[in-house]
Parts: C-alpha cells; sequence; structure tokens
C-alpha cells in the first residue's frame, strides 16, 4: 500500500455564521470571522490516496488524473467562489474548515474509486496556523 | 543604514471590477477575480523600514513599536474585512495587490517617520506565485 | 471524527547534558548540544486534537479556546526560556525534543479534554531537518 | 514510542519509461516525464523512525547516527546521479516516485534496526505539490 | 513605479563541465555537478518587472499575459529538458545557474517590453541554499 | 554583475541586555528578550555577493569555497554558542539582530574579497516574521 499526496490550492471567501442567530451571538461565537461582507483565504488542500503500485507503470494513479480530478470535481467549485453562496455541496452548511473537509471527502471519494485508488485523507489549511484533516470516518 | 522587515498577514475578500464596466468587460479584464459573489485570500505583507542603529539599544525602532502600529493602521482595516467596500484608504481604488501596496504606503509613511524611521518597502504577497513591491515613486 | 492542528512557536534556551556526566562524556554524546554557555532554537509547535463536528457550530472545538489553552499552558512556559532552568515540567530531566514533546502532551492532555475534545499528537520541530512527535503511549 | 523524522534532500536525473515500449507509447503514459534526454529535481526525503525513549540519553537514537546511515545507505546513491542508471537499488524499475519510497524502505529498514529503532515512514516529495508515503506494507 | 514578481518552477536535467577539459579537470572544478550521467533540479524561477499602474486596471501589467509570456518563451524551453542539449538559449554555454539566468533575461527582456513594462531582475534557486539574481548588467 | 546568495543557518542563545543597566530597565526596553537565563534562535543568514561571471567555469566564485568561507568565519562562530559570551565579533555589543548583522558583514567583507568577489548583502532572520538587512553602509 502506498499514499499519494497531491497539494493544490484555491482562494474563496467565505463567512461562518447562522441564518438563525442574530449578528451579536454570531459575533460572539465565529468572532471577526461572521463578518457579514464576508473575507476570505487562500486554502491549501492536500488530498490523500491510497492503492497498490501498478507494476506496469510504477504508478498507484496517473497523476495527471488525480490532479484533473481534483480540478474537475472540486477545484473548478471552490476557487475564486464564494463557498457559502456558490458551492454545490456547501448549500446549508455552516462554512468551517471542518465541514469544508467533510464536504470535499463526500465529493472525492466515488471519484477517486472510479481511478482504482481508495481515498485516504482531506487536509485542508486555512491559514498557515491551522489545519484540519478528514479520513471519512 | 540598516533594513528591518516585519511580516503580517491579513485574511480578507475582495473583488477586480469597474463598476463603470459591464459584467462582460469586468469578466475579459479580471477573469475570476471580478467575481461578483467575491473571493479572498490569505495575503502576507513584508513592510521594510530603514534607518540607523540606537547605540543605546542596538535596534533601529523597538520591533514591538513597529509591529503595533502596523496592527492599527494596517492589520485592523484589512484582516477579515472586504476590502473593497470596508478598507477606507481603499475606496473608489480597484483593489488590485499593486493599488493595496501604494494604499498601505500612504498610510504607513508618516507613521514610520513618527518611530525615527523611514519607510522603505511595502511588498504584498497575494499568492505564492504572485507578489507586488512599492518602494514609494 | 475530525483531527484539528494549531501551529505555534517559541523560542528558548537549552542544553543536553547530564549533570551526572562529565563534560568530556556529555560532549561525545551530546555534542555541540552539550555548549554549558547553551544555545537555542525557534522550535515549532503542532498540537493536533480529534473529536466530532458540533452542529451547533461546525467546530471541534473553538480555535480561539485551543489557542488560548496552548499559550497559557505551554508556550508561556516555554517562549524566551531557557527550558533547562526555568520549564516547570522539564525539571529534572534532559532537555531532548523526545522529552519536551512528552512533556508537553503531559500538560496539555487534561486541559484538551476540558476543551470536549482529546488530543492526538505533539509535534516538535528543532530545526527545519528533524522533528519528532508522541501520540501518547 | 515516539517517531523521529529526519529531512534529507538529493538532487537527481531520472526519466519514467519502459524499454519494452515505444516512444509514442511512454509519451501517451508518462508524459513531459519519459524525456529520453532526462530531466531531474530537487527530492526532499523524510524518514521517521520509531522506538523508546533511552532514559540514559533523551534519545531514541542519537540523530547524529540516523543522518550517518542515511547519507551513507541512501543520500550518497541518489544525490547528484541518474537514478535510473546509477543507483543501484533502482536497478530494473520504472524510476517513479512511487518505486524510489519502496526502494529506500527496503535498503533502510535494517540499518533502522542496527540503530534500535525501527522505521516507520518513508516519505519523498517529488515536487512541492506532490509526495509519496511508504510505511513497508 | 511598482515591482511585480511571478514565481514559475521547471524540474530540469543539467550537468556542469566543459568538453574541452578532461573529466578529472571537471571534477575538480565542478565536483558532482560534473556527473556525466546528469542530474537535476526543481529550479524556482522569480520575474520581476517594473511599471507604472494602469488606471484603467489597477494593473502593471494583466499577470494572465505575464503568465503566458513566462511559459511560452522560458518554461516550455526548460521544463522536463536536459538543459545542456534541449534548451536553446544555453547551447555552447557552461549550464551554471547564474548563466541560465543571463540566458533566460536575454529571452524575456523584449518579451516583457512589448507587455509595456520592463524587466527589472531574473531569480533562480537551484536549491533552497543557493539562489543567483540578475539585473541586466 | 550576477547577486549570488548563499543560505546559511545557525542555532544560538542570547540575552538583549545592557549590564550597566538594572533588570526593571531592561525589562523595560527589551521586554522577555532580556530575560536573564538565556533564550535562543534558528537564526537564518542569507549572504549576498556580487561579481562577474568567470567565462572559464560560469561561475561567479565557486559555492564550495563561498560556503567554506561561511562555515569557517561565521558559522563556527555562531552555532550551537551563547552569542553574549562565545562569539569573539559580537564581544561588548548589544546582540541585537542588527548588531548581528553588521558583525557578520565586517567579519566576511574581506573574506570575500580574497575570493575574487564583492559583499553585497547580509540578512538575518531571526525569526519567520522578522529580518533584518545589511549592505555595509
Amino acid at each position: 500500500m502506498i499514499y499519494i499526496t497531491r497539494r493544490e490550492r484555491f482562494s474563496a471567501a467565505h463567512r461562518l455564521f447562522r441564518a438563525d442567530w442574530n449578528d451579536a451571538l454570531n459575533l460572539e461565537t465565529f468572532g471577526a470571522c461572521s463578518n457579514p461582507n464576508w473575507h476570505g483565504h487562500n486554502y491549501v488542500l492536500h488530498v490523500t490516496i491510497k492503492g497498490t503500485i501498478n507494476p506496469e507503470t510504477g504508478f498507484v494513479v496517473n497523476l495527471k488524473d488525480l490532479s484533473r480530478v481534483l480540478k474537475d470535481t472540486v477545484i473548478l467549485k471552490l476557487d475564486h467562489k464564494n463557498i457559502n453562496t456558490e458551492t454545490d455541496f456547501m448549500q446549508g452548511k455552516i462554512v468551517s474548515t471542518e465541514n469544508i473537509s467533510v464536504g470535499i471527502w463526500d465529493v472525492l471519494y466515488p471519484e477517486i474509486k472510479k481511478l482504482g485508488a481508495e481515498l485516504h485523507r482531506v487536509r485542508i489549511e486555512e491559514t498557515e496556523n491551522n489545519f484540519v484533516e478528514y479520513y471519512g470516518e
């Protein structure tokens, strides 16, 4: 079993808030992240897949295929977007880094299967000081 | 003459567009950066000042004073903000990295003077692949 | 289960040596790290906690709480300190990165419990080329 | 159980191809990496070992010993080399990052045993966007 | 005057040697870099241009245009290539980082002019510990 | 004229204080950096030299020679040392990053001359957020 990680980046706007809470409660809970006018980040995404080495190619999967899948199913929906209002798999959810990582997992898991490998981990850095990892359970 | 650089970071939303242009022209010129729903970045700011070493302290300026000035006059106005709508010194301007660097220069120049040093350079990284530097002229 | 990592930094002096060994044996075993006049590092600490997402907030824990706990119980005791002589939880121990990681684990474990999550890993980088990880067992 | 990681680097040439395939098939499968004239990388290697802390020294192993073993058995065979033609443990294999990581594992495993610890993971970054991890099974 | 820097990367093979010197003299002068079987690097290129801000757009140049020029005139000729044998602007030259930086300058200078800006600096990192800068004179 | 930069690192202890000031004044001026028990850093040093390319070798200077000079005249005096008490060229000075950069300049300037190049800049990072540059005047 070999683990392959591909790094991708996306720049997006978001806001942490609940529509069913008033501004004061949102501010108390989410701090400056609840700014109604949005803020944003350069998110760094590390997607790790696992599988066996194909003896024909020396690859678990062809990185070009992996990169294309990440771009098509994840990056295009997040990069230069407002995650709260534009990213389909985040609608109706609080846009925390935790929830984004679960959202990306759910989108990617079947796609990685189609490549003949298995999704192992989704890791997202929101800033250089904070990151979240999700292993699907 | 010694040059001192302090790194600060701010996470903000912005949009590149002109209100006097239609969406198609904005899109053609600014690409995905013109998204009307905003996007954002983790901007990295490097502020370089220059001055002579104070023989009493071995410092050009006390870094605590420099850091406080940067926080009070620049970072508080940008971090977790929408630069287009909330940052006072960017109102009425296209929020390009070029224009942000000039805006920060204009705000900081007199403040650094008060510390007994001179502003030398404002550098802003928008992503790991792009940065802008301004020397005041 | 989601894993959240917070990065913190501390700059400290230390020395690797045993008081019950002579200088020659200390030097042979610990090399330049045994310098009786101390040396120091910019240590980088990654603390990883795990827990479930609170559906009310989208958070495992509020990062502000996590950061405050790390500052109060760990960073204040290490940053700009001499770890050998000043850090309470390292007294009587060889100040290797291995032992620092165990010391931090022991201090942090009950504190993370109080936040409603579980400490998963303590990771310390002593230099860009060496790091240590401890999972509590 | 403590995990210790040492980072090393090597700059090498390589090529992805199969001698039993024609150029067109190599190009289709391996893309620009199949260039018959070679290309190269600054590979970054992270070797993680695990073991218990020796109470005499506070170390799992002496990092000088670990570093020497990595240099002698791995780095000398890869750095400033053509991996396809010069690295003994890669002869007859497709020089993918996956296969290099397995090759390094096989070379290192008995050497780490001799140091009184156990090899836990070999991680290789080929570029800043791609890395491979192998845990020996 | 504003300075804009774009970072690009290329992975290439090269060798430092002179065909008119014997192997011993090449080895003495160039060390392991003279390996006849090639080695390689992940080169990091920073291209800095300067110009005035276009008040219509807030840009010195459109970064998409700058990136396209860098790809077409520089990166395509270096990435996944053998610089000694395949890069047209390096033929007949010793492939030192110094000479690569001059070669890139000469190729880029007229292209940046066409974009309405001026090339200011070419910087190349060969490894994380060494870089070269050229300002055209 | 080409500029070559070599990165080196040293881990050292230091303290900011004046023996002719009392502890309260030292603390007020230098903060936690005045800790009488020392603290320390992983300093990162970038030394930039300038010169013309030797057409015989493609080098300004042989990097092996530059690296050896840096090690012998600078790094050996700083790495794993207490800069206040052990580094000859810092005796009697306040050990600020500013003063270290001037001290290194004065030591290195004649040595770089002997290599046939000229020292251009000494840059020292004390932490990831602060660095100092000195150009010799």
